[in-house]
């Protein structure tokens, strides 16, 4: 008979349990223990044996394959020591990789065991398996996504509805969507991580999150939305790393999180509610995307039992190793500023109403090399302000910066906001 | 030094042109040889060797991976021999596999050599390797899609233009997107073999191709299009699998291929031009789709030569085969009939506008258990003739013909089309 897969596991909370649920139906995989931070919750599922020490599992003789669905990079202790102990490493802690994602898989690659986190990035989307095998022939120039369920949603809402970031975010938690804190999602931070994990396979270069430029959503109005409804574009907070050249032609990246408007002529714009989508576009297959959950308990335990199955698969041979799964590369990208990357810019601003201020607006982006592709004023407010939109074509972020210092120094013109557009 | 992977390529097409290009980066796989039919064609790229018996090539004891792009099932001798040969397969042929899948994978299983066939459903989309590692712990219930570039291509254009079928057929030919001869497109024999094969990796069961009911695109008309339009429907070549049970509990497969009006708020509705789309849908990880080109000559290359690498990683461990791409299942699907099937249905009626003609419609539906959810008549024809859209609830097919049939023995009611609604 063949041996039993035997599995330690670190978090019972929602995809934990979810876990344990989808495990159940597979006779030759079992859990062994579960690292927990209260032994006494109440759960839907049981398991064996319940420990409050993760350590515990990692250093656990029985246990094959470590599978951790706490988050945060608390577990580090655990996971490094269960390298260790040559166990492998299933997880789905996306900020954990992102922050000490080269320290981990270097001690794998020293203990010849493999770290698998199909589910870090996009929930139930295969995409980390993808990239390095059906498309491993590609050289990638871009990778774009919704990577956070949370924000999309409550943007979903703020456009369908026509309610206020503050009222939706309260919808969000209530129904919950979003944390008591939302500060992880609402800031970019998990989007952030994920989007630094997707660079580093994509890319095959070391990514540090420190330089990834972020923006988060709060600063969104649902005036916004529907101005960008009107110029044909939906706003949505957009995780992307493009390759760029420098002058030398060396490899430059360009990785970022921040809100857009994306055309609606992009499929991108059509993605609803906690649904997450990852466009990846490289030669030789072009432009291909994934859409699905990206989060959940089920979703997400789909994407942690699929690798507990790869590793299973390989385990029983006579090799050692998966090859597929080690991360070879040990070379920090070169990211490039914020300052430095080209976009096009919507700016939501309110003038007084006297003459010339058009003028001046237009004066100051000429001044900056900034051409404008779309203006838009619609009328007189009542205390004599206007409102105007301008959607400027690309140019450089540090020109629109000074451009706005320099219309920001007159008193009759107020920048509310700036969001880059797809 | 690693050994060099040795190639022999059957096909200097389009796609095989592709292969050649994408693997002249790889400095560690070789093309030794080229099966062609006529060795004295022009082509873009160069090849060490050409032959024109693809024999030549299963027979080179030089060749580790015989890579086949020349489509049609002339080519199972070759392919036959090299398996026997112990030679790993590389196909894009969705007309071989699905016609001789079963008897191949036997021989490959038996000969320990494996058969890869990523570029044969949905081109550059990674579709194949995803499901069987990434989404592995699922259990499918359905899986649907656009799987025809041709077909897609021209009911877009048909739905944008608003011209007829037999228009936009001549001009994708003059573009290059459709064939002289169409029928295997238009017809749905290539969506055809594309689904058997999804639906063999996806529910695990040998799938009998005569069984899967397949129609065409021709007798879509634009005022079809722009009606399905004004229900909120596009109408699209969709190929179907769903798993179902029979009253004792065991599976019943209900895979087809025809067109369908999918609502407007449904992904694959979007999806245009020759894009090709796979939705997904199971336990425990929901719905998820995949996007991308279905086919042209870096996508198709981009699969192929990923499928290479894969078998490269494999080949140089100590093991002789991939676990994950051997096909394990021998058992036949139990294929439902179509008319055993239920579906709603879009139905375009001419009718003489006398009294009592809506009646009789609704009389017959309701004599056949078949529930109305839209009927509409916008005024009267010139004639006195009337033009009536029905669109039903779900019913049984067989009820549907057999209304059909009550319908069309009246004189004065003539059912000029019959959509199913996705």
């Amino acid at each position: 008979m063949e041996k039993k897969l035997k599995i330690g596991l670190i978090g019972l909370g929602t995809v934990g349990q979810g876990v344990v649920k989808v495990l159940s139906k597979f006779d030759d995989i079992e859990i062994i223990s579960a690292a927990v931070k209260n032994p006494n919750k109440k759960r839907d599922v049981e398991v064996k044996q319940v420990t409050t020490d993760p350590l515990e599992l990692a250093n656990n003789p029985d246990i094959d394959v470590l599978v951790e669905v706490a988050g945060g990079v608390g577990v580090i202790d655990a996971i490094k020591t269960a390298i260790k102990n040559k166990k492998h490493i299933v997880t789905a802690n996306k900020e954990l990789l992102a922050k000490h994602g080269s320290e981990l898989f270097d001690l794998a690659r020293e203990n010849n065991v493999v770290i698998l986190y199909e589910a870090a990035v996009a929930g139930g989307i295969p995409i980390i398996f993808p990239i390095k095998s059906s498309l491993k022939a590609n050289e990638f120039s871009a990778v774009a996504g919704i990577l956070n369920g949370t924000t999309n949603y409550i943007l979903t809402k703020m456009d369908e509805e026509n309610i206020s970031y503050a009222d939706c975010l309260k919808k969000a938690q209530e129904l919950g969507f979003a944390e008591t804190d939302p500060t992880g999602d609402v800031e970019g931070y998990d989007a952030m991580y994920k989007i630094a994990i997707l660079s580093n396979i994509v890319f095959n270069k070391r990514i540090d999150i420190s330089k990834i430029y972020r923006e988060g959503i709060t600063n969104i109005s649902s005036l916004d939305m529907k101005l960008a409804d009107e110029f044909g574009y939906k706003i949505k907070l957009i995780a992307l790393a493009k390759s760029l050249k420098d002058v030398n032609g060396a490899q430059l990246l360009d990785i970022r999180v921040h809100p857009m408007l994306v055309s609606k002529k992009r499929e991108l714009s059509d993605i609803k509610n906690a649904t997450n989508a990852v466009m990846l576009k490289g030669f030789p297959v072009g432009e291909v995307m994934f859409v699905g959950p990206g989060a959940g308990e089920f979703p997400t335990a789909s994407s942690v039992v699929g690798d507990i199955l790869s590793i299973k698969a390989e385990i029983n041979r006579k090799d050692d190793i998966l090859p597929m799964s080690v991360c070879h590369h040990t070379e920090f990208a070169n990211q490039i500023n914020i300052e430095d990357t080209k976009n096009c810019y919507y700016l939501r601003i309110k003038a007084n109403n006297i003459p010339g201020t058009i003028g001046k607006i237009g004066l100051a982006c000429g001044n900056h090399n900034i051409n404008l592709s779309c203006i838009l004023q619609k009328g007189v407010n009542e205390d004599r302000s206007a409102t105007i939109i301008v959607i400027t074509e690309e140019c450089y972020e540090k020109d629109i910066n000074s451009m706005m210092k320099t219309l920001e120094e007159t008193s009759e013109i107020k920048i509310l906001n700036r969001i880059r557009v797809m």
